[in-house]
């Protein structure tokens, strides 16, 4: 069996260098094709071609980096460099360089694999920089392209696009190119969660994703004077809304407890002390692993809604996000579960309540994902954290697993 | 006894001129020194002068018009001639023209009074551009001035101030001064409620305004991903906020019927869909006629919130406002009320749920409000509407009153 990796250093030196990059703001700053973004790809291909692996960008500013094995099929593994605005070290980034570790560590025990060991730095999935996620697994998996969108600063993704991933491709030694898809796809990640720390566990092994839906729901009231009109002659779209949320919370509750339901936006109009609300919108997020139970939710949201509404009230309900679940490949878990008692390390099977790069890797090769514990379950903000001793474990299980796979 | 008046014609040519002012907006809008603002006091002026009438002009850009009496004191009534953004034809504009057509009814009628009468037109009473109310009575009746002020474009209050003061002062037959305070002060004014139209009376007859208070309170809980946190691992500043408002509204209503309790300004960070609120500013807004009752309210605020925090939710609550109950003049309300039975008109007594320049005016002077039905109720918004007729009978009442304080 090999041995657990000896890199450690080179790890945390190529995790320093690219934290440093976000050095003048309060988290991690790789908003897709900023230049932050253009900095850390560019590290990132210099670590892979030091190492003596093959860089490919491709026009999504996708780098890929293989250990080119024997015959013409690749074991896939990586996550996505981009972060959210003032984001945390640890999302995207660990998945990337503690892949390319794991890669870099079996070069060096065992030579060249039977298939291509290939290191995947996707170049967007957080949705933080352009309405849209996933851009790079869905570019390179599905083919899709983004339609015409721009940032905040007005800015085309196509021409943020082009000018950032055109440095790229000029770098020496790369080649410009969409390699064909992977045997398998397996993403190392952390779990932006608290069930491992809570559980004392070192491991969370991925049966698959919660589908997930968003709705939008409008209460249209009317607006009137705070002082002047009585209690009981009132349509108040806020007071109206404070009803719907929370039937919806008890009801959510008693549906399934590991369904979510988050109200996560709500806008007030016009928003003024003295005056009754005449309008206000809001987001419901919910997600879990039976589709069946976002149906029967999604009829919980729309009775809830009715029952409320009167000459005076209105409300419109607008589903805007339908994700089904995704299940994740069951022979790669079941092998991960015997490696990770193998190598001593406590794991457990869990489903992900986040979507990954790994939902669109899944709908075109066996995927798997390899969760470590993220302390306090705090993720997407500065002060998310994960030991040094989890990382390593999770590094050492990727390791493995890739051996498995591809000599 | 006096006829009713018989300028209508006079008083609908003067309204629709000043309302024809904000033609090319949806709604009214004069805000204080705006060129809309300035345009219609000019033409009150004008409206003044023409029927013989003295004009004043203060510092404050406050508009006296006065028919001198043979002694020194004088009888006053008016309104404000600022509007909110977007607002209705009747507030504060009816009272001061309905106040100038009682004048020269009057004039026309009876010629000179005992008292002088006047006719005030305040310049601000909204609040609409800069964060101050009332400023107008309170710099007549209580010399205030406004502190350091910009508005949304950055102009400090006292530059507006002064360049469309300047303007208002220079016209021809100005005086400039701030006269001395009168005998007795009368507001004609819509209700801007539905409480008329909905018992079908005429008029009504103010014995006071309610004590209001507003706090902000701000919920602090924790801020987190949707799909990864456990529902009962989460400390979410929305729904705690849903709870408090939920506690709230059963409580004031069990505390008394004519207690009014608004939300009206409801701001979560981060705002995002798929993000567990991490805070919720929120302001609480309520009015009674009794002050103890406010007192007894406040007591229930605190307690409902400071059963919710815990270690890991807190929540601060920040009174902003608090203006005692006002009891208007019980001489003049009474007087009112035999006049209107005189003219035939139905009337109630009643407490106003809004703020008043009489509220400033009755803290130096004999104070009485009249109101007039608003249809609906509805007000602050450009469908605000009284019926002809209602003007008139108010308008009426109002001559009554002048007649039998100034002649």
């Amino acid at each position: 069996m090999i041995r657990p990796t000896q890199e450690w250093l080179t790890f945390e030196q190529q995790f320093q260098q690219i934290v440093q990059l976000s050095d003048k703001t309060v988290g991690q700053n790789r908003l897709v094709y900023s230049p932050n973004w253009l900095a850390a790809q560019t590290l990132l291909i210099q670590f892979g071609q030091q190492n003596g692996l093959t860089a490919t960008v491709d026009d999504y500013g996708n780098v890929y980096l293989d250990l080119p094995g024997t015959d013409n099929q690749a074991v896939a593994t990586g996550s996505h460099m981009d972060t959210v605005i003032n984001g945390g070290k640890y999302d995207g980034l660990y998945g990337v360089l503690g892949g390319l570790q794991a890669i870099i560590s079996l070069k060096k025990q065992l030579g060249t694999p039977l298939h291509t060991l290939r290191l995947i730095s996707f170049s967007e999935e957080e949705g933080s920089r352009f309405n849209t996620t996933f851009s790079g697994s869905k570019y390179y998996a599905l083919h899709q392209t983004v339609p015409v969108l721009t940032d905040s600063n007005n800015i085309p993704f196509d021409r943020a696009r082009s000018q950032a991933v055109d440095q790229l491709q000029k770098l020496g030694n790369v080649r410009v190119n969409r390699p064909s898809l992977p045997k398998s796809f397996t993403e190392l990640h952390i779990e932006q969660g608290p069930r491992l720390t809570a559980s004392q566990t070192q491991i969370g092994l991925v049966a698959g994703i919660v589908g997930q839906r968003r709705w939008s729901v409008t209460v249209q009231g009317k607006s009137n004077h705070a002082g002047t009109t009585p209690m009981n002659d009132r349509h108040d779209a806020l007071q109206t809304t404070v009803t719907i949320i929370t039937e919806l919370n008890s009801l959510a509750h008693r549906l399934s407890n590991h369904l979510t339901f988050t109200v996560g936006q709500l806008n007030v109009a016009p928003n003024t002390a003295n005056v009754i609300p005449g309008k206000v919108q809001f987001t419901i997020d919910a997600r879990h692993a039976d589709d069946h139970v976002l149906d029967h939710f999604e009829q919980v949201i729309t009775d809830t809604c009715h029952q409320l509404m009167d000459s005076q009230i209105n409300v419109h309900i607008k589903r805007y996000v339908k994700d089904l679940p995704a299940t994740f490949d069951a022979t790669l878990l079941s092998q991960n579960e015997q490696l990770a008692q193998r190598l001593k390390l406590t794991s457990r099977v869990m489903v992900s309540g986040a979507g990954h790069d790994s939902y669109v890797m899944n709908q075109v090769t066996p995927t798997t994902m390899i969760f470590v514990p993220s302390e306090d379950g705090i993720s997407h903000a500065p002060n998310e954290f994960t030991s040094p001793a989890d990382l390593k474990a999770g590094i050492n299980l990727l390791m493995a697993s890739l051996q498995a796979q591809a000599y």
